[in-house]
Formats: C-alpha cells, structure tokens, sequence
C-alpha cells in the first residue's frame, strides 16, 4: 500500500495523529520538500516516527515514481509530503500509476495554506476565487496571475497568489515588482502578504501593494492575496485587528 | 490566552501533534460541533486529551462569546473547531472580540475539506472558483449557489458546494433536487459527489448532475463539486480511476 501522508503547514508537529500512527505502522517512510519547504528535515521526522526517513528529490518523483510504486506494491510505504497532499499535481499522478498497477492507495490529509489563510486573514473562504503562481521570470513567462486577478475581482473575488519556489522560495518584495511589471496599475490595489503562515512568529500585513514591497516580512515562505474590489465588514474589522490594515481600507466595506 | 484548534476533517485523530499538545497544556478545554458534523464527541476527545472537554451550543459561541472571552483573560482556554479554524465566520468573529478585550490568540491549523477536495478528486487547486452553500428552502432562499456556479464557468472554474447542516447535514440528492430549481439545465452538468472528507469509506462518484441524484453515497457528511465546462487531462484520468467517472466525461479535456 502507498499512504499519501500530509505533514501540515508549518513543521513535523502538524502532523495529524493519524498521519503519525500510519508512518509509525508503514515498513518504509519517505519525505520530500521539492513541492513545498516546510520547517523540519529528515532527522526531526525520523525522531518523531522512531524510524528512518528517506528524502526523495525531484527526480524519484517524477521520472522515477514507478520505483516507489513497486515498493508499495511489496510493502507498506508511506510519503510524508508538505501541506495537505495532491495539491501538487506531482503527487495525483503517482497515486493514478499506483492505482493503475494495483496498488492500492490512502490519502492523510492535513493544514494547508489553501484554507489556513482564511483564519490568518479574516478573509472569508467562499468569497475567494482562483488562486496562481507568481513564477521567477523565464523566456516563457506568463501573465497568468495578471490574468487570474482580473478575473477574479471581476466576480468581486480575492486571488491567493502562490510564490515560485525554486530554485530558492520568492519574497513578496519580488513577487510585488514582477506583478508591476504584468501589470502597474496593480500597485493601487489592497492585498495582503503572509510569512510563515502557521509559524507562532506568522508575520501579516495589509496595504497596498506599492507600500506592501517595503515592509519587512523576514524570512520565507510568502505568500500574497489581492483583495476583492469589495470586502466584507466583517474581513475589514479582522484586517485592522490583525494584518496592521491602513484606515483607507474602510472605502473597500460593501 | 484563547487557543483555536482545529480538529481536522473526519474524527479526533486528524488533530495534530500541536492541537494535542495545545489542548492538554491548556487549563480549560472547550468544543464546538454546531459549525460542522465531525465523527467524534466530547468523550473521544477528552480520553485523547486526558482532560473534560465541554461542548459549547450555538448560542455559546454567538450571543454569549464574551463569555468564553472571559475565561481566556483569566486562563489558558482552547477551542476544538471541526476542520481548519475560522472557516466559519462565527470563531473569526470571537477572535476579533478577543483581541479588542486585550486577550492574546493562537490558531492550530487543521485539515479541511477546502484543501482535500483536490486530493480526494483530483481536481487542481487552482481551477477551483467561489465556494457557495446549498441552503435548505426558506422564505428568502437564495439562487446565489446558482449565480457562482454561472460566474465560475465563465473563468472556467470548478464550484465547491458545501451542504446546509441545520437542522440535519443535507444529502446530495435533495441538493440535486435544489439545483434544479434554481436552474434545470445544470442537471446536464458533470459534477463530483463526495460522502465522508477523509474517512475510511470516503465515497467518491462523477457522473452528470441527473445521474448523480440515483447513486447511493451513504451516510453524510456530503460536499458537491461542480465541474468546469473544460478540465485537464490529469483531471480526467484521476476522477476515471477514483470516482467512477463515465467515459463521455473524456468530452471536457480541454
């Protein structure tokens, strides 16, 4: 069996209960910290299971996978992967050959950026639309995020923005310049930038984002969420409460 | 000080080690299951904590907050949320009310259906639109469900639709039976039904609106999510190998 294990938002204490028994029960553990880059390593991992664990890189999951398939398929293997899993698309597609050989699957979840931001923001879940990645700049490079902001405010929705990790996890500052350079008339708008979401030292801030690329948000990982044309009073009183909101946010309250 | 943690998706060992941890160094311990329907109770929870666990009612955590505001200014208070904390307006409320008192707050993150409907179908984060809830009838019944949807597959997005859980969680079949009020040509529209987020016998089936209503998902708790009229090809070999997806659905690769 190949038990997709989540390892949470933050570090190896957000594993669930149910995470920590399956890894403890699975013959062979691996991790990877190629999709995401949590805050702990293989030793802090292994302390906690009682039992060594592997680092998997790029390669053994993606050009590689059917090898971890074919141990799954002799043993119970357990992946220990950042977040809540298949929220890379690299991990849906080893779970779909695993299936496709007979091997059977089981899927650990756990906290993820992707609904924790509601409960660090104030920003309500269903008034969020479709989130992007703010890649490093590239021959090919898209403007997507530019895209996928425009139409969100249009339905009068807020985008999560993702920052490129690799080769090194993106700052808001830099994410903040290659949104300007997609699109200037951006800076006027209020977003809010994220640090170390599920870290006791979390770092937040809401502003516009030509202030926000100056305010220093430390270490990674960042992420970024423009705001809705509009926003909810309620999401407006959290903001100034806890995101250090300037007073003009108040024009946004619908 | 008043700690939120999220007990996670389906029963009390989708806490994490930080949840457990928090909770058992707490002085007070309290639960709410009125924002969602887990499948666990006070009992569970307080052999896993080692401690009494009170249930809090609705109107404990809306007209008498300051209440349990109170305690926290005196003492250590947690607060077990189904889920990932906040997702609910209600405990951001509370923590906003905490803040304004001088009262420090934490929040444990936990797992949540927001995130794990991706791993469970397959479906990519960042195609997903606005959430919306299927309410059951009242006077004032909405078709705002209705109008996400539309707005969703204007921009090509996916619709997570979460069921009414007052008085009983709704099943999908009355929810199908909702939508088709609210618009009848939906019932030709692909969609995802989805019984027990992260349970043993999670239930998964893809299948056209009008079909779904006949398949027998079990006990809840249920979650729908609409298709977007155009999906990847990585999304269609997960939902064919997972959720019993008909072949025709092969007409949405995009």
């Amino acid at each position: 069996m190949l038990i997709f294990i989540g390892t949470g938002i933050w570090d190896e204490k957000d594993i669930s209960l149910r995470g920590i028994e399956a890894a403890r029960r699975a013959d062979e553990v691996y991790a990877e910290f190629y999709t995401s880059k949590p805050s702990t390593n293989a030793e802090k991992l292994s302390d906690l299971l009682g039992k060594e664990v592997k680092i998997l890189d790029r390669k053994d999951l993606e050009e590689r996978s059917i090898e971890l398939v074919r141990r799954a398929k002799e043993a119970d293997v357990a992946l220990l992967i950042p977040g809540d899993p298949m929220i890379a698309t690299t991990h849906a597609a080893i779970r779909v050959q695993a299936k496709q050989l007979g091997v059977e699957t089981r899927i650990v979840h756990s906290s993820s950026i992707i609904s924790a931001v509601c409960g660090i923001t104030g920003l309500h879940n269903y008034r969020f639309g479709r989130s992007a990645t703010i890649s490093y700049p590239h021959p090919t490079t898209s403007t997507f995020p530019a895209e996928t902001v425009r139409a969100n405010r249009k339905i009068n929705a807020h985008t999560l923005l993702f920052l490129d990790l690799h080769p090194e996890p993106m700052r808001i500052p830099e994410a903040i310049s290659l949104l300007e350079k997609m699109d200037e008339t951006f800076m006027e708008l209020f977003a809010v930038g994220i640090a170390r979401a599920g870290a006791e030292d979390c770092e937040l801030k809401c502003d516009r984002l030509k202030k926000l690329r100056r305010f220093d948000f430390g270490p990674p990982m960042h992420v970024l969420v423009l705001l809705a044309p509009k926003i909810h009073i309620t999401e407006y009183e959290y903001l100034m409460e806890f995101a250090q909101a300037p007073p003009e946010l108040e024009n946004l309250i619908e």
